[in-house]
């Protein structure tokens, strides 16, 4: 076996047996297959694809590749959830203690993200003294305890899938579905938990822009999983605006607190009783209805927010921060957007509109990037909103005043508008259960 | 510009630009574009191939990334010609020196083969004395004064080919039309001369397989040459039998200097004419039927002969040996191989001949490999032949007794019989002139 002979059998369209996958993977991480046969290889892959059988070894592969994490002491009841990326995206930070408040344990690895706006990592580090690298015995411990914990992800998972993603960012194979779907699900695998919960975004702010290539991601991640004996689910959700109205970090955590708290905010309410929901039915074993039934209550009794306060709380938060919101730092700069024109808002670019939020200071375009938690977007209307002249559009949060100046600019290029009320898109497309 | 950019533009079937293509080129030499992303690129032309025109840019960029050769000189008479490679093919040895006495000038550089049997390099290294790698103002003088050199090409004649070969070799994107093409065309436009014409071998014992495979080749290259100002042909020839009846350095050299001093070789005869009657008739734009029969009048009349003694006695050669080829050393070992079965020869696997020879010691497998020049094989019988059970189908000349062992079995198995005489297929396919 040799690694041109293996690039060649995917490169005619051949099924790669679980050895070919196997050798090619550990060789590569071990330095002994350079990095120019693994360039062909992907390349090879984007334009012969893999079957999910193929898709499952290279999953398993990259996930054995580095430390793995055992939550055996747990039992069945562990679920994880991982979504695809958006704009605004705060719901781990609602649908977590949701879940554990029902029963389930989240014993969460989190990616930081190096998107335009912060990962779950950068939104919870925006809480003070809350603690996200603890040994890994009081991770285990907090989960014991509260049913809740989420920590970053150490570098030493899946080291296979670190490598090869970057070979991929530089050699035009990023796009590709069992590359994508290998690459997140290895992770998932490494990280132990029993059920998964895979929410996949689509939409002018989101990786995926078609219903049809999220659909088969969903349905492609979902088969890996259970080839790997995991239970799964999956939603496909609308990122076409941007979910909620708060984008940045801090602003992310006290909407997070604000819907936990029993305020209703369109779409993101739907969207986290929906995922929340799924973690409750595949890993309780109930209907989804009953589950969902089950998270509107935890919500509107008041039962997550506390299993919020308790999660944070054991992991070092300091809870006055959750219990008056006042209290976060606020940007020195707070400036309004004034819409120039009276109509509906027909569409909103979500992926420029994330883009901005990065230039205020939410996200990092570099590992080494500082993320200025104070930096971010308020949105007073989105889609379907009528707007007159004059009225704010949104009010843009930043200690950068020539982003904030530039900002302006681009956020009234983002918006769309129409004399006619658009039609109403649903938050959510499809669930996989 | 940046590689990643332009591999993904191929990959996505787009046409890359001559920019994009000077500038991957360029870098890539320079070490500032890595293997990984070469690699890439190379994957996404094998599948979405390339045309004419990208293909020239190519073959361009590639041919000036190292040293050229100018015969501006020799103004318009300069004729080169190159061969995709067969077993048993000597017919540079034959058509140099024909080419030169009709008033063309061969100033012809010679890559050293890594095939079964030596390339030409090593066919004029075994006579002895010949000195194959001159200064190049002395190699200047003998084309000058006699009208054919032919000397070793040296390592910085076309190195990004040379880089980009070694790199294909290894991440499985040999099999690429417009890179093998481009591959050769880059060496043939650097050395300058501005004639050249194209032998392209399709058979059991050729790279390529098909007739199809062949003529598109052919066409590709012819394109390239024209686009790059060159007088262009080529002949497309059957490789289904080995080229004459001796495979092996010096004993090719002996069946070339038969050919010179009169003798008829069946198929060998007939495809030096028609290459060498090419190479005249582009060059001195005459007919080819014209060109044909000077040719044949130059090997019937002597003057063909002449000339390839004043070449080899002007390049340092002992002529002695040409004049008496009793003189070449002989191997030690020469044993008949008998046949088991009586009927007509019905198609013989030139591949395997070939192989055979190289493991008597006339090929090597590694540019460090040294090569018995007395190792090889001539042939009794060939296909369409009536052999007699006992009756010798060749001899094999090598120094290694295993060796002798092996490829008398090997040769038999390369063999098939049939009752009938089989179809007697042409030497010559086509031309394109």
């Amino acid at each position: 076996m040799t690694a041109n002979e293996i690039i060649r059998t995917k490169r005619d369209a051949h099924h790669l047996s679980k050895s070919q996958i196997e050798y090619f993977i550990e060789e590569y991480v071990a330095g002994n297959i350079p990095d120019y046969q693994a360039s062909a290889l992907l390349m090879a892959i984007y334009f012969n694809g893999m079957d999910d059988q193929e898709t499952t070894y290279l999953t398993n592969a990259m996930a054995n590749s580095g430390n793995t994490i055992s939550l055996k002491k747990f039992r069945y009841d562990t679920v994880d959830k991982h979504s695809t990326g958006g704009v605004g995206d705060k719901t781990t930070l609602i649908v977590s203690p949701i879940a554990a408040c029902l029963g389930c344990k989240v014993a969460k690895m989190s990616g930081r993200g190096l998107g335009f706006t912060g990962g779950t990592v950068d939104k919870l580090m925006s809480i003070p003294n809350y603690k996200i690298s603890p040994p890994i015995d009081e991770f285990f411990k907090i989960v014991e305890k509260t049913g809740v914990s989420v920590i970053r992800q150490s570098d030493f998972v899946a080291p296979a899938d670190k490598k090869l993603y970057a070979l991929r960012d530089v050699t035009g194979s990023v796009e590709s579905l069992p590359l994508i779907a290998s690459s997140i699900m290895s992770k998932k695998i490494a990280l132990g938990s029993h059920s998964i919960v895979l929410d996949v975004k689509v939409g002018s702010g989101a990786f995926m822009k078609s219903y049809d290539d999220a659909l088969l991601l969903a349905n492609t991640m979902v088969n890996i999983g259970r080839n790997c004996n995991r239970n799964m689910a999956a939603i496909i959700t609308n990122m076409n605006t941007p979910l909620g109205n708060a984008i940045g970090n801090n602003l992310e955590v006290i909407e997070a607190i604000k819907l936990l708290k029993g305020e209703y905010i369109s779409g993101l309410y739907e969207e986290c009783v929906a995922i929340a929901g799924l973690m409750v039915a595949v890993t309780k074993s109930i209907s989804l209805d009953e589950a969902e039934a089950l998270v509107k209550d935890s919500i509107s009794s008041g039962a997550a927010y506390n299993k919020f306060i308790e999660w944070i709380s054991a992991q070092g938060g300091d809870i006055s921060y959750i219990e008056n919101t006042d209290k976060f730092e606020k940007a020195n700069i707070c400036c309004e957007v004034i819409s120039e024109k009276s109509g509906y808002i027909f569409s909103m670019d979500t992926e420029a509109i994330g883009s901005i939020a990065g230039t205020l200071g939410a996200g990092r375009k570099t590992v080494d990037d500082t993320v200025d938690y104070t930096a971010g977007i308020i949105l007073h209307k989105k889609t379907g909103d009528y707007v007159s002249m004059g009225e704010k559009l949104c009010t843009l949060f930043t200690n950068n005043s020539d982003a904030a100046k530039e900002g302006k600019t681009r956020y009234l290029n983002a918006l769309k508008f129409a004399d006619d009320r658009p039609k109403k898109h649903p938050t959510i497309y499809k669930i996989i259960h």
